[in-house]
């Protein structure tokens, strides 16, 4: 099995991609409000704008170039969800942006990647921003994380993301299923399916962590080493950065729960309430493998602790056997004349002077023994 | 009394059984919510099912195997508390939710292991999920755990279960006596005395923990070993899972205290804020038992400098005795010819030249003991 | 003073009495709400009843046996307070229950000790349950500790308390003197200043704390033994056990004054704000000493790490000058043949070698006394 | 430097006089509310009392004995302000509280010397109590610190502090002067004028605070001492003390300022904001300096980590070093029979044998140099 | 790469300036509110006052001397930003006051230069004390710091600043340009860009410190050293400090977007929402680097005591090896007569003494050693 734990831990390493918060370009300050930056680190080559337009009988998925092509499907009694895929390109998502005639703020926040999660009305639309991180399945990284928003008007959504990994695959699965309740009801629901879909990716992340957590706990124990240390560290600093990537989300839902926008349903509410469970639930996850993270810190500094004991109890342990045994053996190899007098180291000439030594040797050699077995040190 | 607690301690180990939150299959992301998908890990044959109806005047337990045939006790003037056991044949549940039309988000919740304790209203009927936590009396384990779940409507109770565990055997009992409160008032006193059931459980595991807690402290003081170490790791990680289990489960009582709903009456209320307090309480009591369990960190850290401290006194004393007298040793062992001049180790011919230096070695040594006499080393 | 400090610190190890929480016989889950059953360990062999009645001119204590005796005092206009000791017979607690028509759980909270400090208005009644701890001033243990619940009706006041400690007795002679503010004013007015008697005793056992804490700290900063760690880990646990029994009186209290109750007067709502101040007083003090704990605990540790410091120093001193200087007599110990050669240790020959040797020594032993010097180890 | 920091350490010791909630007499439990008893330890050998008399063109200082002498003052349309100095003379302060007519529970406070702070109307005045903390600035102890309390009415205001420090003259001053804002406005006015005096008064308390731990912090980076450790403990308490100190009288200012009471005027009001923001400034500050104590503690424990560190590489050099040298020399010393063998110890005949020898100690003693060096442990 | 490090901890060292809450000079106390004394440390030789006119079409920037100058275009349509850098020269200032007539509070604190951070209406006109912090970019110092503070009218706006940094640069640029929200808004919007540019700057700060957690990250993993203690300690101060600078600036905030103030317009707010949002970021920001300040201690301490074990593990080895050799060669160094009798050290005259009792020593060596690979230790 050690292999497969080093393997983890291999893996552990990165951890989390750096914290944006960190390397993240920023705006240089002062700055216009509004001022459109990109300032993340992912590039797509072009901007990728698909068109699902949806009623309760009909579906239709087409990638458009200009976004003025999708001016009929909104402007039909049918729904609408476009979503946008890379924001590199300023230009096109200008465009885009005028098209729905986007606030300056919202404009910055879609493409300034260090965003902390938010949920807030502009007038006829609701713009929410929020971080997704999932656990990566194959190989190399263990995390992946991006930053997504949406915009969601009364009969059509927005969402915009930086890469084109296929986060929404199971929502779109189950919108090209008619008579789900996703046809059925309003875009509010698709929000709803949409925030819900990147809520879950957090709980993949979560069981992660939990792994790693495990993993080096079990490595602590029974051989704690210093890169386990740093494994600690910087498991520390991932869950400071989720947390901050997922805390507000919570307040912004709540939000959208009391707040009275004809924009969301009260059915969808309902199913809003369970989002913002989930959102509790992670933020709670998150804050107890804190709580373990730290435990862990104290079992390596314990692990050490007994370490250092028995290091030094293995060299008290010879020490105060031989030490003694040498000073004796010191005392018969001093050099005093014999001859010069009768007191002057009789024992050197007795018969039996050397086996009584040695005997004598071998008895406070065995006493110590016998003490330190009385003290458990053996 | 080392033998018991050493006993005590082996149960310790495994502690609470391995937090679901962890280990309970996950669904994968992007399900369509409501997705019914049992997440738990305990499985019974099949479901069973059991109606209990009962009036002021009359008890009856009947044992159904389709939920068809609870109808008639529906109807009626009785009322109902219909007990589920069992969770992994999807199919009959899914009879017994559309038998009573209940919300998706509550058929997914009743199946969903890893649920946060909530309390919350669904039109008709009021959700109620929480998890219970006893010790186990008989031997193996230390703890049962398993996610109980009730829906109250206006004439009956719901109950949803894991496990064919008995835990709600006093209830029953106490229903069986005529004349009974239970029996007297309506299901939302059932639904109170089912919950309180559930909560008293909370405070036999918070006795069992109690108890490790108090054979771990015993061993620290007397003899601290890394094992102990590993005991409070545990506890540490049982206790934060505990939490987490009891936390939400206040606010959820709180807002059936505060709520205007008609399926509570006042009359129950009063002993629903006697719920609410004993929930507390089980709060206050898991966060006093987590700063114990910092404590006895905090004990066996300092136990193990003690026991460093007195390894180390040990080395020294030895050594600061030894060490000087082998020196004057050694220097009488030295092969300085005498005759080549009389400056040349003129001691080794003096008649009392052995005696002296022994005596001397001997002064040396007692003034070493008293020295560390004076500091307390011995 | 020594003998004083150990003295007080002999009595600290008790320090409270074994929290009621973990020690107290719990009810077996799933009991009747209401169910009646006493879980102290405090023992009187009987039910002491006194009734104390009283009017503006009037006063007189009637030790009672059968609570039916009662009323006659209570249908007059004269104030009364029916004082019940002891809490084991059940069987005569439950006539005075009934004579008073008393909720069932008010019932089951007076007799199950380990309850959290409650203040619960039912109907025409005011409940209050708060545990005493006070100061013993007499030898033996270092804490008296018991439950005391009283119900303040309209012209009634029923206290109960497990033994038949005197802690009323100030009250009592307040109201034996005629024209004192108890006798003047309404049974609301006596109950404040039973509440205010108990909550005095609280400062005797904070100023109890704060001595044994001076006392610790004096001896942890003289001479640290492991025995201290362990009076600092008791401390800690008193402290939670203190404040879990203070902590939510203050939100009983806080609704006393804002509730609209007839049951208490404007006038006496003045005095309970003062009661209310002493019990945040109270909460304050027993944080702040919490807090000096901690501090206590790691003066503690950095003793220990001192005391090591100390003894390696030793150790490293004489091992650092007797090292280097043995090895140099060991080398004029070789037996190489100076015969055999002129380069064969000459210096045995010499005629000074050996007070040259020993003056080396000397002068090696010096410098390292020097270095240790500047080093500031000696 | 050195000796300045070093006086700074000593005036540190005592740092705040000892906490009177710990030694402060207490009343003994169940004494009648509004038992006056004082309760501090500062004795003035009789009550002062002085009127200070003003209106917009007028002011007077008249020092009485007897209050009554204060009715003409206070009866005219001027605005007076009794100062009262001394608080053990129960008798004469008797006299002024029923003068003025005050609440038996202000008559308690404002003896009894451990009080938190509190604001707190009663009917037609406001009662105010806090403790001054301020720097000393001459010599001997480093803090003085003593109880204020105001009583505000529609147009008098009484102080009492427990001793004749001239804390008030910069007030005085300003009262003396025509024309200023004091003289002005109303008696609200002087009661903020009296409150802001009382909280500058922190700033120089914590200043003295900000430069015992700069020094501290600069002795324990060169050099830690046991000793300043404890200083850090004393630095611990006494922040603890002050907090608890200002902590309360947040609160109370702010109910003064939400309050609709007609003794303190709208203008008044803006200034009470400020007084309001400088508590909290010192409350930010002292919570900053707890901090900044703790980041001390941590340094202080490093530092001996460091210490030892240092002292362990010294002994393991010199051991590492000596030790195999010593083996060498021992094995050279050993008595086997050259004429016995060829075998035995043929060595010690070789010509070059003992420069042989000593040329390879030297080369095993540089080795391990070199081994350290590169560990850098040298 | 450790060039660049080393250099970027020597910026470290001093990182933020002194903050002034310990430094600045204090009022004394008593001083009448209001009372006009500038607390700083940056002095300017003298005032300067530049009037900014703008309307939607035109903008102009006039240096003036006195403020009467101003007066003219105040009084016109035209929006009017007043900049006043240099707060020494208090006369100068009062006239600027006086003209504007401010209320003595904010005089007072516009000038005392260790405020919170506040945002208060006074009557017809906001004040907003704030502080600014920003990375230093040109070499030695690493941070710069100044207070800043703005008067916000219905149609002007005066900045106040220390010294006479060009840190709304940025915003004139913008003002300058024909067309920009700036130009076309009111002084409102001026004030948030303002408000929004002091708070760019901190993220600039974050960036540093986070660049210089990062840097002492690398030095403590790789070799730690007490220098990296103190870089660590001063890391905390100066997150306490800057939280304390940036904590309360919060709260006024966001009573700015709450208060019916009729100074700021509902466009703007949607502005300083944005400006809420980034405060909120900053402070999260700095929490979570105090939290990596304590993770980097632990990483500190406990690279401490993996330092000290490898020196405990060489110095163990070593002397578990030699002593027990030492030992043997003793014996065989003792002087014991082999003539005296057959049994006193035949050893010594065996052919083979000499070779058996080295390779005895070899093996013994050997086991050694390869007890010590079984153990980990080499």
């Amino acid at each position: 099995m050690s292999a497969k734990i080093r393997k983890s831990i291999g893996k552990i390493k990165g951890l989390l991609p750096t914290p944006t918060i960190r390397k993240a370009q920023r705006k240089p300050p002062g700055q216009a409000p509004g001022t459109v930056l990109h300032t993340g680190t992912q590039k797509l080559d072009k901007v990728l704008i698909t068109v699902h337009d949806f009623t309760e009988t009909h579906f239709e998925s087409i990638p458009i170039t200009e976004i003025e092509k999708s001016a009929p499907y909104l402007s039909d009694s049918s729904k609408t969800w476009i979503q946008v895929r890379g924001l590199h390109d300023i230009d096109t998502l200008k465009k885009v942006w005028d098209f729905f005639d986007l606030h300056p703020l919202i404009q910055e926040d879609i493409v300034s990647i260090s965003q902390r999660p938010k949920v807030e009305p502009y007038g006829e639309v609701i713009f929410i921003v929020m971080r997704m991180i999932a656990a990566h399945n194959n190989g190399g990284e263990m995390f992946k994380s991006e930053q997504i928003s949406f915009v969601l008007g009364s009969n059509f959504i927005l969402s915009f993301q930086e890469s084109d990994e296929p986060i929404f695959e199971p929502v779109l699965k189950r919108l090209e299923t008619t008579g789900t309740r996703l046809r059925r009801l309003g875009v509010d629901y698709l929000a709803y399916a949409l925030l819900d879909n990147v809520v879950d990716h957090y709980f993949s992340a979560l069981d992660q962590i939990g792994e790693s957590i495990e993993s080096i706990e079990e490595l602590v124990i029974t051989n704690p080493k210093p890169e386990h240390l740093q494994n600690i560290h910087s498991m520390r600093r991932d869950l400071i950065y989720f947390r901050k990537s997922v805390w507000s989300l919570r307040d912004g839902i709540n939000s959208l729960l009391r707040d009275e926008t004809p924009l969301i349903s009260n059915e969808v509410k309902v199913f809003l309430r369970d989002v913002y469970d989930h959102v509790v639930q992670v933020i709670d996850s998150i804050e107890n493998q804190r709580e373990m993270v730290y435990s862990l810190y104290d079992m390596y500094m314990s692990a050490l602790s007994n370490r250092m004991n028995e290091v030094m109890k293995v060299l008290t342990i010879i020490a105060t056997i031989f030490i003694p045994l040498t000073f004796i053996a010191g005392i018969y190899g001093m050099n005093f004349n014999p001859e010069a007098s009768r007191w002057n180291m009789p024992e050197l000439s007795w018969p039996w002077g050397y086996p009584a030594v040695m005997v004598l040797m071998l008895i406070l050699g065995l006493l110590m023994v016998v003490y330190f077995k009385k003290k458990r040190w053996l």
